[in-house]
């Protein structure tokens, strides 16, 4: 049984074209009363992003804080804001910023049309109704949350996403030129979690030729980025993050991913730096993909932390192992139906006390 | 102004797939009388795929012919088949063959939702209603008619594709199984139409980084395919010929396919075999690109018919100019904007009269 894979049906490339995003919207806007809601990273507040968003009379902007990796309980607070300030759905919910703001975007248009709280639908294709039409611009590169069927949240019980073939965007506008000035860190560990979607998905044993394909180019455009110091870096970035996205998305990621959501929910670890911390541990299941991370962190002067752990008790610690350990898929994908014998808790616990 | 690009929105691959046909028609036979059609190559009557069509009680199974390239009175005429078959449209079209049968599918589900004649409709955007839902399940793969917005068709005026979104499949069925059993030749020159769109498409003004990063990856898959002999290489195949698809579809082809349409018009020659010859006269244009489509052509002992024209009147060579030359996008994409002054009616003949 092969899974028949959605994906994101609408595509805008080019530099420049984040411009169109308002004839993008315009057909969606289908009678007198029909609103958008504009979901910016408040990074953007009175920035030149904020002023160019097309908007237009009853539009609402929901500026929101990814300071923190998004929760369940902010989704709540969001959905309830955009019904009090109209009382019919809006015709479209448009994410503009990194992963963390994406991700919000998916699951305000996710739970605006599902009853009930966020954290009942952490878990995989839980969504029963489909969502208010919603588009992605990325303004950072790398997490795959453009073209990806999950919204990953933090909940009172655990980091797992909302996986759904209604959680995906319906319009995607990748426009390279909205990466420039972004901070040099921010850069490295978002385009990073890329990298590592390849070597999880290339390395994994759900791997299919699909995936092969993207994956294989994706990590090769990942080099020209972050090793060749390409003079296209921006678009290839871009392209990147797309391709690694949909590696993964017909494949799963693996032990790296795995570690960051028991890190991320433990400490609120951010995911791109996050999973840099975690990779650059896993030398024994990925030897080269570690190797060639490290000449990258090298060639940009990209510094981590260290002693992340060494404060948490045993119980912090448990917890940490047993988020990590929990996500079955991605231990599977990384070491088979009998990862449980080779990823003990032991051994997790054991990763974790180096961090 | 960039394209919006839309693309084929479900996708399922893999070794057996096709077992899942009929689970995926299924949610699509929404009343007691819904019914599907098939769109079946002929080529397959009364073997193994004919018999593992997941067909129910209603359904309608096509059996159509491409020992001549697709024509619009040939639509029409399966159009009013299946509109006498049943009173109401089908609840889906599906098509499994090679591009020309996939194109006849396409054909189908869209003048069953249009009015007036198949040629009417050769052009950019000139549908106006969404076809009926369609699928298609490549049996041989280079095409990239699974996921191109075009359906190419030969009227009485010119070969020209009904270029729109509507075009486009809803869904495709991609298993490497499938591709069994082709005969060389035929395996060649469908996977060489996959090679030659790569080229084109990477030599073009057009290029941008989506197209790029397709372009180079299904170039590379290729090279795995008839160069490497690669032992995945059916799988390879399958997913190159979808690359190739995507890598042109946000860019164009170029001379090649302007040339082997002109051939078509005249000649009737099919289109695998037909960009194989005119490309192999395309040196000046493709240096690196025909050198080692030769070395590929040696490696499978193909050989290209010869004197194709010799027996032409001027009038015949006039008209085959003509529908070559009137491929603007094509010419301009290899080109750029002054291509009129660098390919000339007078070097498209001279071309022509050396086939």
């Amino acid at each position: 049984m092969y899974r028949n894979f959605k994906i994101v049906p609408n595509i805008i490339f080019g530099r420049g074209s984040f411009n169109q995003l308002g004839d993008i919207l315009k057909p969606k806007r289908v009678t007198s009363d029909s609103y958008m809601v504009f979901v910016l990273d408040d990074v953007f507040k009175g920035k030149t992003l904020e002023s160019r968003l097309p908007m237009e009379n009853g539009d609402l902007l929901l500026l929101v804080n990814v300071d923190d990796e998004p929760k369940t309980a902010y989704i709540d607070k969001l959905v309830a804001e955009v019904k009090a300030f109209n009382g019919r759905l809006p015709d479209g919910v448009i994410g503009l910023g990194g992963g963390a703001t994406m991700d919000i975007a998916k699951a305000i248009s996710l739970m605006l049309t599902n009853p009930g709280g966020t954290a009942d639908y952490q878990g995989w294709d839980l969504i029963k109704n489909p969502a208010v039409w919603h588009a992605a611009v990325p303004t950072l590169a790398g997490t795959g949350a453009e073209i990806s069927r999950t919204t990953v949240l933090t909940g009172p019980e655990k980091k797992l996403g909302i996986n759904s073939d209604y959680t995906l965007y319906d319009q995607i506008l990748l426009d390279p030129e909205l990466l420039a000035g972004v901070p040099k860190n921010q850069w490295f560990f978002t385009g990073m979690d890329c990298y590592i979607h390849d070597v999880e998905s290339l390395h994994g044993t759900y791997l299919n030729e699909f995936s092969r394909a993207y994956g294989e180019k994706s990590i090769e455009l990942c080099r020209q980025v972050f090793l060749d110091d390409h003079p296209d870096k921006d678009d290839k970035l871009m392209m990147a993050s797309y391709f690694g996205g949909m590696s993964i998305a017909y494949s799963q990621v693996g032990a790296c991913h795995a570690l960051s959501y028991g890190l991320a929910f433990v400490l609120g670890t951010h995911h791109g730096i996050g999973c840099c911390i975690t990779f650059d541990y896993l030398d024994e299941v990925y030897p080269e993909g570690v190797k060639e991370f490290r000449e990258m962190m090298a060639k940009h002067d990209i510094k981590l932390p260290r002693n992340l752990t060494a404060g948490l008790d045993d119980k912090a610690m448990d917890t940490m192992a047993n988020v990590a350990l929990g996500l079955a898929p991605l231990w599977e994908n990384c070491f088979g139906k009998d990862w449980q014998q080779i990823m003990t808790k032991e051994r997790v616990l054991e990763m974790y006390r180096k961090m």
